[in-house]
């Protein structure tokens, strides 16, 4: 075995050792190391508020009103752009966010913890679909609704954790797999089996009963709630990964909207670029492509991680949701074999006569072969302040893979 | 098109148009037409006391300790045999009942509606697993647990219902089919998605925030809970087609554990009945083949409606619990194809590129190719009071088939 396999083995070990579980939730200011009031994180490789896409930028305008820093909308963009506030990419902060990502000092996070190797995640609590920040949403229902999760959905969810203990999120997701979610787009019975689990606890440690009942009214008419413990179960698992020596591994990929990055094991922090693509897509009523901003958000760490595009084949009902056919999704989970340097040792898919996900990306293959990760997500406007507009697939660009390979090589033999 | 075919083209018909909806809860004894404190519904076609098979015997001895007509499990044994109690079908009654099916006065029952037609189905409430008098086990645990059903569960439900309004099983089988669920020997997607649609109405609705707690805590135990409102949708969307003059529809299947019988459209409420054949299927530690019980229950309303094992295709991870391969699976559903009238309109199967189950078993066609109806089931233990012991596929004995098609051969010719 050459050095390079030795060391995408140890690393791909490692991934494969995760074992995520929630441990509760906290305030972003309090537990996310280095987090400040005047900082706002994002989705994606690093970003500067003058190359920021619309989505994003309206995301920023909203936390800056939620944080009650800006009365308006005309006085948060002037804040964003007056060089006061910093912007760094949540994944330099153990977090990760979904399509803007934005995280500021108030919001709530989950608190994970891969219990092998004891580092931590964050991610703020999914707002549900409709106008919602993440996807650059502003007005009152937006605000409106995270100041309800800060002040309700937070603490009672935070009570039944405590009252619950951890909720061991390998197992869910391996069990969402095997109920027609990939974990990424598809999160029902994700979200599903997260109610169940906590339902009682919910009941018995809230503060009243209507809280309870508002809770899990709320959890009830979100189908994506889930999601925002898969992507933290997904960068757990793979920041101890991150930095192997001589590996290949891509540790993550992600997107601002305005470039997609990855970063490979090998190489530790450094973010491989390039312009963010289209995303190819089913749109809602009333939209279509030239409504839709490129690529963006941290989600594509489930991906990275074993599971979402990758483990498509569990969950052929999504080609609803982000088009395609059955046997698309089916052969894109086979082709992901291609690129990919083991099975998943927990996330197993029954069709595929209880397969494990491809998982772990190796960047050499990726090269080699021409095939790039296949990724479901969901797409915003292109303009801050209107939301989602379809969903669909994507294909990362070339560009990043082919630029870290280089600079893998270069490393190697200077 | 022939006299036989326009007959069964209506009785299909009328089964795909059917829409089985959850209306509430109720006292058997009250709800179910003629039901008395001296009569005891049982799964299957009739059968008399002294042709019971242990756990049936077991179910019904427990059910008169619950209904305390009888101090001991030896007093209990006297009535059932004194001739003072009344046996009769679940399905004379619109009644179904998993395993043993035993349903006594006391007993709380679903209320379901055919929403379309009006008639409605009624079955108890699910037990969950281990000693369970379903399966004929006996002792206190398994009575205790029934108080607490007609005290604690049934009350809370009822009250949920009565908040939250109607639930459309429909709708909520054809998602469940959609995760993995085939809706007789898997239920975890149904029952989550049972709990998550009725967990804020159990909060908000209990008497006490104790009950909606242990209501939510047993409904998340048990993964078969909604196995028993899956039953009686398939009863009350079969029952209107339960009696076309001229077609070979089969509008009934189940067994009592020592005959297995089946109804037809075309003839009426007439049961063809043969000996309950073994179940070939995966035993619990310590238990084997030699300890089953043959073939009970009337859960196989469930493959009657075009669900359950005819529906494997969409719960390939089934065969963890009841043995064979995901080619069974998908090839078991692809074979009842040549046995059935049409493909159901709602169930639909992502997997078969969405395609419809195979819906409507035609008499005819089961004899001509004598492809028997594939059927997932528990296993009793043979003796009374002792419980599941396992899980497998059957096969429905083809005289019960060839007899119903003699008589209707008969009765068109005289």
């Amino acid at each position: 075995m050459g050095a390079i396999e030795e060391a995408n083995a140890k690393a791909v070990d490692i991934l494969l050792a995760a074992k995520p579980v929630l441990r509760g939730i906290g305030v972003a200011g309090d537990e996310i190391p280095g987090m400040t009031k005047q900082k706002i994180l994002h989705a994606g490789p690093p970003v500067t508020w003058d190359r920021m896409c619309g989505p994003m930028r309206g995301a920023v305008i909203g936390a800056l009103i939620y944080e009650a820093m800006a009365g308006s909308r005309e006085e948060a963009e002037e804040l964003a752009a007056s060089g006061q506030i910093t912007y760094e990419p949540c994944h330099h902060s153990q977090a990760v966010g979904p399509m803007a990502g934005v995280v500021s000092a108030s919001m709530p996070v989950w608190i994970l913890e891969n219990e092998t190797y004891k580092n931590r995640a964050y991610c703020t609590l999914n707002e549900g679909l409709g106008k919602v920040l993440r996807y650059g949403a502003l007005g009152d229902e937006v605000i409106d609704r995270l100041r309800w999760m800060e002040r309700t959905l937070a603490p009672t969810l935070a009570r039944a954790l405590d009252a619950h203990g951890d909720v061991d999120l390998r197992s869910m997701i391996a069990q969402a797999l095997e109920m027609g979610d990939e974990g990424h787009n598809r999160n029902r019975a994700g979200t599903s089996l997260l109610i169940r689990t906590l339902a009682p606890s919910i009941v018995s440690s809230a503060e009243s009963r209507s809280a309870a009942s508002e809770v899990l009214a709320f959890l009830t008419s979100n189908d994506h709630f889930f999601l925002n413990l898969s992507m933290p179960a997904a960068k757990c698992s793979l920041d101890p990964a991150a930095d192997v020596p001589g590996s290949t591994l891509v540790s993550a990929m992600s997107r601002n909207g305005t470039d997609f990055g990855i970063r490979v094991s090998g190489l530790g922090s450094r973010w491989f670029t390039a312009p963010a693509p289209k995303v190819d897509g089913l749109y809602f009523p009333g939209f279509g492509g030239e409504d839709a901003n490129p690529d963006i958000g941290d989600s594509v760490i489930c991906e990275t991680a074993g599971f979402g595009g990758f483990a498509m084949a569990s969950a052929p009902a999504i080609v609803q949701f982000v088009g395609g056919t059955v046997d698309f999704a089916l052969n894109s989970t086979r082709e992901m074999y291609e690129i990919t340097l083991a099975e998943h040792a927990f996330y197993r898919m029954p069709i595929l006569d209880f397969r494990g996900t491809p998982t772990g990306i190796d960047l050499r293959r990726v090269v080699e072969t021409q095939i790039p990760p296949v990724v479901n997500t969901g797409i915003a406007h292109r303009e801050p302040g209107i939301g989602q507009v379809g969903a669909g697939l994507v294909k990362p660009p070339m560009k990043c893979f082919e630029d870290a390979l280089r600079a893998f090589a270069e490393e190697r033999s200077s």
